[in-house]
């Protein structure tokens, strides 16, 4: 049996906008840094960004390339550790394919923050498989107003929400990528 | 006894800049949602920006009174239901005076992310506290490089860091946040 490994993707394309059409959102500068600073503190494999537009695409690599290359590699070679895992991907299943290449083996696609669906996992039981070993997740992550149906159809495993103390729970796609990384992978 | 309640700060300053001089951080819009997402959804009291510049004080209400009073309370209720939390405050003492009066006793100051005290609370042994009610909390979040040795030597509690699975530990102040929060008042 070998040791689980996981990866995230954060998906641009296709999620839903307020009025549940389906889109591609922008990249934002923070998620692309917040985000790989959890994923290397958490011990991701790779972080997955998704999205179809080449000229979206040639913006994360410019930004990444600045803090790897560029000046920000000298001024802060923690933040180079954190963006190095950064990958572009143009669909979630080049994602996977890639993944899959690295690994050996099929990830399964774990969707998180799914209210209210049937057969929900709770990240408790996630862990405790992910500790077991012999599978790797590649965790999706929406933004906008979520993921497309789509790709709850394709996914293998889907995660509860993030519940707090009451029926609020809007967190943003960065506070939600970490508490679900810590509560999967943190160690306590 | 009392049922316990919290608040938090995120501190501008005093904080150490990246060569250990105290300095002021700015204000950055995305702390002020994320953070008020986060601190809403995990029941937080009050949410306080300690900034003692004027102009960063007026920023923040700017922002915030958009998405009470302005076209973003209409655009997006459940945003206006986290900023609702954000109160400003001048300096720390502020905070923490403000924060008594409304709750008739005095808080706790929780200085969070110490990598290294001696003495240092882990998150379990505070959700444990906490949950047994009878004391409110008040947890301090550093910007820049840290909050200073002042702040240290005021504060009633020491959390320690969060921890990945590795020796890497970079989060973001919205990840540390999140994860805190999630790790003392989140349902599992």
């Amino acid at each position: 049996m070998t040791v689980s490994s996981f990866s995230i993707a954060l998906v641009h394309h296709p999620v839903y906008d307020k009025n549940r059409q389906v889109v591609t959102t922008a990249v934002t500068n923070l998620d692309i840094h917040d985000i790989a600073r959890a994923a290397r503190t958490f011990g991701a494999d790779r972080y997955y960004i998704v999205t179809p537009v080449a000229e979206q695409q040639a913006l994360v690599s410019r930004i990444v390339s600045h803090w790897q290359h560029g000046w920000g590699a000298t001024y802060n070679p923690k933040r180079k550790a954190a963006l190095d895992l950064v990958t572009v991907a143009p669909s979630l299943e080049a994602a996977r394919q890639e993944m899959a290449g690295r690994r050996g083996r099929e990830p399964k696609l774990v969707v998180t923050g799914a209210a209210g669906r049937p057969g929900c996992l709770t990240t408790a039981q996630l862990a405790e498989r992910a500790a077991a070993g012999g599978e790797d997740y590649l965790l999706l992550f929406g933004t906008g107003w979520g993921m497309t149906e789509e790709i709850f159809a394709t996914a293998d495993l889907v995660l509860e929400p993030i519940t707090g103390c009451g029926d609020y729970n809007h967190l943003s796609v960065r506070s939600a990528v970490s508490i679900y990384l810590d509560r999967l992978f943190g160690r306590r």
